[in-house]
Formats: structure tokens, sequence, C-alpha cells
């Protein structure tokens, strides 16, 4: 027999996580499609060419080879498993941009996979779960509110604790660095230590900004003073004017920003001038969502808006607004805490116990009654002492176990949390009562 | 710019192609659940020596590499992608044995890796959606009838085209080819060449059992009278009386076969004696589903019944029950003959109008009171003329598009099919009424 073990870094869920992981799923890609963005997916394995293209660390590529190649077989092009979604999304809308209608607003879910070496906590698989809307030439801001207001309402009704989501615009910060006299590079570069403070402190960012920078203490403590702007959407107007800045990006980005929290809901929302995200490819507003009882787990989905999707791919302007749901990672993050019920192994309501083989038929039939009024239904395949019968519901977690009175049809349904039992004269009621609460 | 392409083997869908099929993933999950099978999902890598335990083909395993490692980091184990979902589906049975419940039902719908060559018509990348039913020490054959069930429910569900699932039994070949007096060699080989029929027809199957097996004349024409056998469930024990085996395997099939047909679906299902499978693996039940209009397309979902699921694993006689839909190759069929409507590349129902950005506060309130009563609703993100707007939800394939008047606040509504306005005065009632047409 070969040895069984778990591969470090690619997480295997039970059947009860599983079903709740399938759960988040359905709900978050059905509040998706109700605002309009529809399904899109790319084969796992990419040309390497294309997944380098943007200049990524090839060591957390992980390459492909047939295990075993015909001897006179060439070397085919190198193939590789995408490490994120937006790299092969890019490719795909240049690859198929004249079959495609714009705005295009998709989701995206899928595995990605990153040759990290295996330590613990790091996942070498897992999900991410994006949404994104890409325009021809300009997008209107109505496209980042949408995005918060689909975000907002995905951790509202996945009910795993109190969130709150960061929003910043890029405009803001670099108009506020320009007035202040740095330059492209120390712009970019002030962006990059500001994004470390959750991680290094306040003291620590007026550490870099002073070493590696070389700013002046003054215009340090303007940076320092920028962060602790923390407010809420209302608020937001009165503390950007406190900056007294009247740099063009800096007001550009205000009106952004302002126009964004008109159309967006207000509340989980915080106007944070600290988040500043790395990536030098966001041009305007910026997101990140945290768990506040969680805050050391960092962002559970981040993302903002970007001018150019896919000019390595296609030589179109083509911006584009989304977000990025981690997936695999929130969900060790319920799971670890417990912040969804896992109790059931099973997604049936109702086992239909047998006593009897020659039964068997009549209860297939009523089971397919059940069926097809939306409750999943069971049989139980043998038929074996009821104890063992209701034992085995009990074990995967299924509420009701039904019991076919052969002598005159009826059916005796028992709700297994409360005991109760109660003899089902109308099977569609009965459903119709069931499904609202299950 | 890079340059783009498709890589051969690894399809791609357009969003109108692959909202139809997540619209048929979400039909057959939702029947399999209905059943109460559960979902379970493995990574889609495993160790090298996991997947070549059971001595397949190495040269068509994707073994993984990181494009660029440490220097001094140590060689890891020999990762690789699945090639199916029965083998990683049997370690995960055995890895987990003590935190799952039997029987065990699964459905699992994973993309599978298949190192081939590159070549048209050859997927390298593809779904499978397989179910098992999986028991300790036994499995009854109401196991057997509720696969049956399930996927007959499934193609009727589908609705794309006539379709015929073939049954047949192992121990009824077995028995019968044992009573011609074949040994257990001869028996192998003999099903390995009938299950070569339809590609090779009754002349190509009659010269190998003659060169290769050696067979008589006599037991060839037995075999092949017994391949001509296909049966209606209702004349299947008569067909096996014609036969006048009085095989102890035989008898016990037959009796399998009829208990299986008295607890399934009668229509659509053939009892075909030519059925034989080529593996090794199956022990009772074999079944087969062809789409009766594409003969020559082969199998869309297979399997059977086996003995021993996990035995290279742990040390427990595990029986199980399952089929696999081939989903990737059955989407292939279903687009290139148009068998379901690709017509829409959203999954919008309404898009609300915006005439001017000073009312698109209001749109977006309008627009959630219809998302929250499940109709898919997008607001147009600028406010250009109508005709745009309206020319938009066209290319899409939105049939709706709403118009707010804002100096009372009433909505009207156009069928973009039919050309019909209405004004909506209650809009729970109108999303009702919408819900069960789309």
């Amino acid at each position: 027999m070969s040895k069984v073990k778990n591969i470090s870094g690619f997480p295997e869920l039970l059947p009860e996580q599983r079903l709740v992981e399938e759960g988040f799923i359905d709900k978050i890609r059905s509040i998706y499609r109700s605002y309009g963005f529809t399904p899109i997916e790319t084969p796992a394995v990419e040309l390497k060419s294309t997944l380098s293209s943007k200049g990524v660390i090839d060591k957390e590529i992980y390459v492909l080879r047939r295990a075993l190649k015909d001897p006179n077989e060439k070397d085919d092009e190198e193939l590789a498993l995408h490490f994120d979604l937006t790299v092969p999304f890019a490719r795909y809308v240049g690859q198929h941009y004249n079959e495609l209608q714009f705005p295009l607003k998709r989701y995206q879910l899928q595995k990605v996979w990153r040759g990290e070496r295996p330590q613990k906590g790091r996942f070498r698989e897992f999900y991410q779960f994006d949404i994104d809307i890409i325009a021809r030439e300009t997008l209107p801001i109505a496209c980042d509110a949408e995005i918060l207001s689909a975000i907002h309402k995905v951790f509202t009704t996945l009910s795993i604790g109190d969130f709150q989501i960061k929003v910043n615009n890029r405009k803001i910060l670099t108009g506020l660095y320009e007035s202040l006299g740095l330059n492209e590079e120390q712009r970019k570069a002030t962006i990059i230590v500001v994004d470390k403070l959750d991680k290094i402190g306040t003291e620590g960012v007026e550490v870099e900004l002073r070493n590696q920078l070389k700013l002046s203490d003054d215009i340090i403590s303007k940076i320092i003073a920028a962060t602790k702007i923390r407010v809420s959407p209302h608020e937001c107007s009165q503390a950007l004017d406190s900056l007294n800045c009247s740099h063009e990006q800096f007001l550009l980005g205000k009106e952004e920003i302002l126009r964004l929290f008109e159309l967006a809901p207000k509340d989980k929302i915080v106007f944070d001038l600290s988040l500043a995200r790395g990536l030098d490819y966001y041009t305007g507003s910026i997101f990140e969502t945290v768990m506040t009882q969680y805050p050391e787990f960092g962002s559970v989905c981040s993302g903002g808006r970007y001018e150019d999707l896919a000019g390595q791919f296609i030589n179109k302007k083509l911006p584009g607004v989304g977000v990025s749901i981690g997936l695999s990672r929130l969900m060790d993050l319920v799971f670890k805490n417990n912040l969804a019920p896992v109790r059931r192994t099973s997604p049936t309501t109702l086992l239909i116990t047998v006593i009897d083989e020659a039964q068997r038929v009549k209860c297939c039939e009523v089971a397919e009654i059940f069926r097809n009024l939306h409750v999943p239904t069971e049989i139980y395949p043998a038929s074996p002492k009821l104890g063992k019968q209701i034992e085995y519901a009990d074990s995967k977690g299924i509420p009701f176990v039904g019991f076919i009175d052969h002598s005159n049809g009826s059916i005796k349904i028992k709700d297994l949390a409360t005991k109760d039992e109660e003899t089902v004269h109308d099977i569609a009621t009965w459903c119709d009562r069931i499904r609202n609460v299950q």
C-alpha cells in the first residue's frame, strides 16, 4: 500500500467543510450575477512566456513537464500553471477582444498555484474569486462604486463577523506627495513604504522614509500625518480639505472618491489615507477588506482601478476596476475561528427509511416527490433496524427522517433536532415550510 | 507585446458558452445534491507516487517543477497533476477514512490533465463530473439503481437530445464465458476484445477472438450471439433465459440486473450484452450513455460497480458504484451541434438606463430592489443617448430595459424581444412573472 499523507500547502477539506465552502461560493456567485457579472474561465495552464510577460518572479511559477516523452518528440513550448487570475484574464481579453462586448463585467473563480517552498501556513494551491469591469477608453467612476457595493453585499451576506472596507485613491496620494516635492521615483517608493504601515508601524515607516528615501523630517511628518486620516465617507471631504492641498491630481482624486462614496453604501466603509497598496498598477480607487476581529489576518479582499489591463497583449487602452477575494485564505480563517456552522456532512434534508426491501420501489417513488419539490431526499440503501437508519441520518446531520406506513401510504416525518413527529398529509406544504428553514 | 494564441488541447470558452456550461453544471449538481451526494474536492496536485500506484502510463502525467529553485533548496518529493478523479478520491477515502461516514455519497467536479502530445481534438485539460457511493464491506444493489436514476435524470433535465443508457453486468459476462470453458485470462481478454465492438465491428471481434485468443468457431459464435442481445429492461429476464446458462455467476448477475431494473427508470435504458467496458476494475453493473443522434461520439457518461476502491491506500474492503460525465467533451458536442441555445453574454435580466448622472443614486436604489427580488439587474455605467444603452442590452442578450421617470418615480420596462412596454406598478409581481420565464 502507498503511504498516504498531506502535501504541505495543498489544502484539502472534509465533506462538512467543503459543503460550507460551496455554500460561500454559491452566495458570492449569486451576488455577482445579480449585478450582471458574467462567468469567465481560463485554462489553468498558460504559456510560460505569457505569465512571465509582467516580469514576475519566476521561482513562484510551476512549470509542467510530461513525465515521460516519446523519444522522437520535439520540445513543446513551455507550459506553466497560472499564479493569479489577472494575467490570464488580460491575455483572454487581448486574445478575444473582437468577440467581447464592452463594458465587460466578469467574475472568475479558479484555483491558482504558487511555487512556494513548502512551509507552514503558505498555500501553494488556493482559490481566488475575482470580479472586474473593463471598458474601452473610459470607465466611469460608477463602476468603482458598483465593485464596492458588490463586495459590501458579499461580506454582509456571508455573515462571518464584522468587517471594514478601507478605501483610498491613488490620485490623492500622488497629488499629495507631488505637492510635497517628491519626484516620481520617490512617490512610488513612498507608496511601497507606507503600504508596510500595518507590518512595521509608524516608526518603521519613518525610519525607512528617512534612511532609504532621504526625505526631510518636515516632509516625513506630513506623510505620517496623512496616514492618520481614517474617517467615515461622510467626513471624507472635510478631512481632505484639512490637508490644504490644491494639486490637480489631489483634487481629481478627491472628486472621484466623493462621487464613489455618493453611489456606494456608507456603513462599514472607511476612507483610509494610510491605504497605499504596493502595486504600481493602480491609478485611482484602491480597496482592502479586513475582518474587524482579525486585523492580523490582513486583507481578505483587495483591488482597485487600473488604466491598462492588457497592454502587453493588445494595442488598446482598456481601463478597469476590480477586486479579488482570497477564498481559500478566507475559508481557513472561517474554519480556524468557527465563523460558520460546520455541522453536516450531507446536503440531504430528508432520509426515507426502509423496513422491507419489498417496499423499496414505493420508497423510491415517494422520495422522488420530495426531490421534485426541491427537498434533497435520500433512501436508506438497505433495511436494517430503524435505529441504525436514524443513527445514519444523525451522524450525517440529516435533519428529518421519514417513515412510510405501507398499509395506508401515509408518511410520518421526525425532526431529529426537536424529536417532534408529524404525519404529513400535504407534501408540498411541508416542503415549502422546510425549504425556508434550511 | 506578447504573441497571444490558443494552446492546443486547453479549451477556452467565450462568455456566452461559459454561461451555458455553468448552467449545465448547476443543473447536474442540483440533481446530485437532491439525491444526497455531498461535494468533495481534492487538490489538483498529488504526489507522483500516488498517481503511479495503479500502474498508469507515466507519459500521460504532467509533473510540476518550480521554474527557478533556490540554490540550496533540497528536491521536493515529485508533484504531479491528477489525470482523473478516481485515484485522488481513493487516496482521499484512504487518508480520511476515520473522519468519513459511510455509505459515503460524493460528487466531484474538477479539471483533470493529461500529458497528451498536442493533436487536434484531444483535450489536455478537461472537466470530469463524477459521482460514487462507497460502503464498508457490502453495498446493496439499491445503490447501483440510485446511480442509474440520477444520470437518467441528468440527461433528461439537460434536454440536449435523445439519449440511451446501456446497462450490463460483469457477472453475467463472466458466468457466460466461464460456462463456455474460458479460463480467467481468456475471459479478461475476451472482455477487452468485445469492448472494441463499436470500433472494429462484429467481424473484427471474430477475427481477434480467433487469431489472438485461438477460440473455436463454436465458442466464438456463442460469444457473438450474446453481443446481439440489446433489449428493454422488461425483456431482460427472457433474453437471459434464452442463453440457457446456469453458471452461478451468470445467475447472480441476472438477479442483480433484474433488481436494478426494478428500482430504476425503464425508458431510455437498454440491457446491452455487448457492453463490456475495458477496465479490469468492474465487478458488477456497468453503464455507458450515448447521445442517440451522435453514436460516433461514444459514451458521454460511463461507470459501474467495483469491489475495491482504495486497496492501494488502506487495508479495508470498500466496494462502490459510480459514473463519470466527461463534461468538457459533452460541452464540445453541445456547442459543435447547437444542442443548447447560446445567445447571451450576460446573466443580467434587466438593464436600468440612466439619462442624467444626477439621477444615478436613485437608479442604484431601484436596481437594488430588483436584485433583492432575485432578478439580476445592472445599471448603465454612463448616460449616453438611450439608443446606445438599449443597443448595449441587445448586444449582450439582456432581455429587459427599464426607464425611470424621475418626475414621479414610475418605472417603464421594455421587452426587447417583443418590443412591448409596460409601466410596472408592482415590482414584486413583475419579478415573480419574469423569474419563471427566464
